[in-house]
């Protein structure tokens, strides 16, 4: 497909069935993109292949771990623009023996792979960046230096147009969402829907990320930059005290990529509910995070979006234990 | 979700970018439908569902391989609306030891499974038929009786109603596809575009079903008795000779659910090329002998379209097969 088609691609907002607290909750079904089995990351890996053809670049450079639904879109958007693409992943020691459908789809898109483990990630991303240079290409990183600092407001923009989504479904049926919850990982998504939310002046609305991976303070902190740059970029001066960022880490279950009985039970119910799949390491296990959250605060009757970021691909990578 | 706002979902069609004599290749994203991963099965489901429901009954009873898509649909719509579901699976004997994902979802969603050798399949479904109404249920076979007949123009609405979808295209984007190209098994989809065809008076427009089970003749009684019976129904009579079924059996491959490499290659080339996965059961097996056939019979300069019936599921089944 013509990756123009996707920009401005607009994914259904669908009633859930699932009951708590007498809400009315609603999914976002960015799962719909249809592009290499959807997700967020399709609108986020437009914003880097945009950005590298407007720097002149010929090449992408990708990074992430082995479950990484971004370097899967980014591999694949490479291949469909026939543009060369190197994707570095992070091993961390208890993936070092764990294949990923994610990796085996990255790798058939012809993405050249590079491997390191997290001590020397710097030192990987600076010699694989030389390696291309050396041999005539131009690349792009799509974290900035070697550090991953410099290109935090570029993915931004994807979520700022989606808060915009949001709003022209909430005008058209005559319905303001008071919650929206999503999952939060590397805490573009989230950024982008905070931005919206202060550009449109929506104070009423809380955006809350239900962080997957890290801890709280820091992945406040991540945010709050990324909301800082991204206004910058739009010469917009906003007061650091009208920056909102709440994300919870109650749920992280022991860390990124773990999970226990209660997300797989939930995952099971909202396949049996709603006909909707999600998957235990993202977007199952914000859901998660979302229904412990309303019920300990005891939040009744109101209007809340759960912004299904995707994750079939993780799904399937863990159906034996969800299903056994 | 709401079941109700399933029926009239509109799914997209996204231009292609594979390349084959100079033709305007779309794909109609059957696959994209917002419940239990999509398919066409969606639809059909639904069709079952409704019809059920109108005649009284409480309980469905559906029937079919281990890899069958509406299966897992039927199990998942009837776990959303609260109804008691049973699963017939005919076991072939080489299936004997074949785990699918979608009878892994089947089974989670609660459904009963009962199984059965092809030579008593009408002797299983009556005695299955028979033991829910000793329990006091009233059952809804999906196929009309035990040999499978009686209820066979019961989903073909489904894909009369799409056919109208492609009309509202065509007609909103000053297009006319010339063909419509699809994956034919049951014959249930193709006998739908056939009648919104015909009901149209679009006899300029070819509907190839390209077969992935059958043998030609057979499928193409089971399609005309389709029609005729569809026809009847809306009170229509119809003259034999206008009902033009055309299902290709050329690429059968060995039979249902066999594939080779020539299917593989596509499969992999059309994730690379466009970001659209297929499964090498059904769908990717139809792109394959679509792209055959326009070769073979030199089509240039066309609109065309392929209609994506979906088979994540069976994707994931093979995926390793598919990049090894």
């Amino acid at each position: 497909m013509k990756l123009e088609s996707l920009k401005n691609y607009e994914t259904p907002i669908i009633r859930s069935n699932y009951f708590i607290g007498n809400n009315n909750l609603f999914y976002k079904r960015e799962d719909l993109l249809p592009f290499s089995l959807g997700g967020n990351k399709v609108r986020i890996a437009l914003t880097y292949l945009d950005d590298m053809f407007k720097k002149g670049c010929d090449m992408i450079i990708g990074y992430g771990g082995v479950r990484s639904n971004l370097c899967r879109v980014i591999a694949n958007m490479s291949s469909v623009v026939n543009v060369k693409c190197c994707i570095i992943y992070c091993i961390e020691s208890n993936d070092a023996v764990k294949d990923t459908y994610n990796e085996l789809i990255t790798s058939s898109c012809g993405a050249d792979i590079v491997t390191c483990e997290r001590a020397n990630v710097p030192e990987v991303i600076e010699s694989t960046i030389e390696k291309y240079v050396h041999q005539g290409f131009k690349p792009y990183y799509i974290y900035g230096d070697k550090y991953g600092k410099g290109n935090e407001s570029t993915p931004v923009q994807a979520y700022v147009d989606v808060y915009d989504e949001i709003s022209k479904f909430e005008a058209s049926n005559g319905k303001k969402f008071e919650y929206i919850f999503i999952a939060s990982s590397t805490g573009v998504t989230q950024s982008g829907l905070i931005c919206g939310n202060i550009l449109n002046d929506d104070s009423y609305k809380k955006i809350i990320g239900i962080s997957t991976a890290r801890k709280s303070s820091q992945a406040e902190a991540i945010i709050g930059d990324n909301v800082k740059n991204y206004m910058d970029t739009i010469n917009l001066k906003i007061d650091d005290k009208s920056i909102n960022v709440i994300i919870l880490d109650d749920w992280l279950l022991g860390g990124y990529g773990k999970y226990d009985s209660s997300v797989v039970g939930l995952v099971r119910d909202v396949i049996n509910i709603d006909g909707v799949f999600l998957d235990p390491v993202y977007s199952g296990k914000a859901f998660y995070g979302m229904t412990e959250y309303l019920r300990k605060n005891r939040i009744c009757d109101k209007n809340i979006l759960f912004v299904h970021t995707g994750g079939i691909v993780g799904f399937f990578d863990e159906i034996k234990n969800i299903f056994n």
